[in-house]
């Protein structure tokens, strides 16, 4: 007897519209990270303050998922990026299969950076790789300091895990080193860093990563 | 040709074993509650003072998810109620068939409330009914106004709507008012509480409510 795994073969054709995203991001030489954070963690958030800090160098295209709303997609366009709303209609993750198909409304080969801002989840997106080239995990500090151990898939296949909200770490008991000590438990090359889109701490160690991978990939391209 | 609907055979499944917990509750007289929040939200702090201040009456039984570790059952468990943690491994929910199986390592005659305490996540759980009587959910402050509508799946199929972390709402831009208006405009009938668990604001509503719901089904069997 045969036994079919359902989530396997699911898995594998997310994986097969996957790798024909990464491989038109290549050929383009656009980099793409895929945000992951808990509802209200600060991706949205993230994102204004990288627009307005890059301000079109590198050019900055934006995928956000949602379930319902276009809030984000509006709070972000006001930022002068290009930025697309995915409502997934109930849908808990954002498939790779979507994602390319909303990667047809870019001018791709002006592009140099796609962010793809995740729905508000620290589970299910986990599970599906969505062609990027890297992928983030923020954790904010009211949500406290025991999640990376709660949710390690987001952790394990992350390459950075931002703290966000510091200015609140003073409200609650959340430690940023005990947070990070817990991140690298599940993944010891994994990059921490603290965040704080309010007072604006930390932020530069943020930009000086994200404009580093972006150069790394458009100078590939070049 | 006849198409089968894979997703509905699970949920009338899930609903199979949900109509037993109800069942096996109901002859007991005990109330049951499922609590939804996203990571961080305060579902274990609000059961760890929940347990303080009804000190065995009535008697207080929980059921904890989480992905991964026993430490939100340590932290009830020292509230001095009978606790069991349901480790998914993975899974985003919890399903009515492990409640079903983990009901049965309490002495349910002595029970008259049963909390579960759902995985942290706002988009699963909400597809996945227990057998519970009513379901609530939490939205802290620092998640921000706008997650009512951003989430209406957990808040059109819920009773209440707790706001908690109100002690942090002054260092955000989070209105209490305007979280209300936004949940009622998906569930017209839902109650909004706004609560904190560090400074006790608005915990005697909840005390109330959840006193009122417990003493209700515990008369219907006696």
């Amino acid at each position: 007897m045969t036994t079919i795994d359902i989530n396997d073969k699911l898995l594998s054709k997310n994986d097969q519209h996957a790798l024909a995203n990464r491989r038109l991001l290549d050929s383009n030489g656009v980099w793409c990270v895929n945000i992951i954070g808990a509802p209200g963690s600060g991706k949205t958030t993230l994102i204004e303050r990288t627009a307005d800090k890059f301000a079109g160098d590198p050019e900055i295209g934006v995928l956000v998922g949602d379930l319902e709303t276009r809030h984000d997609a509006e709070r972000i366009a006001a930022h002068g990026v290009e930025v697309y709303q995915i409502i997934t209609g109930g849908t808990c993750h954002l498939t790779a299969r979507v994602v390319g198909e909303y990667l047809q409304r870019f001018d791709i080969g002006s592009l140099d950076v796609l962010i793809v801002e995740n729905v508000g989840n620290l589970v299910c997106p986990t599970s599906y790789y969505l062609g990027e080239h890297n992928r983030m995990v923020l954790v904010s500090t009211p949500e406290g300091d025991d999640k990376p151990l709660k949710y390690p898939g987001a952790v394990h296949t992350s390459d950075l895990m931002l703290v966000t909200k510091t200015d609140l770490a003073p409200y609650t008991n959340f430690d940023v080193a005990r947070a990070g000590e817990n991140a690298r438990r599940i993944n010891a090359d994994i990059d921490v860093f603290p965040v704080s889109c309010t007072s604006g701490e930390g932020l530069d160690q943020w930009f000086d990563w994200f404009g580093k991978h972006a150069a790394e990939k458009n100078s590939q391209q070049a």
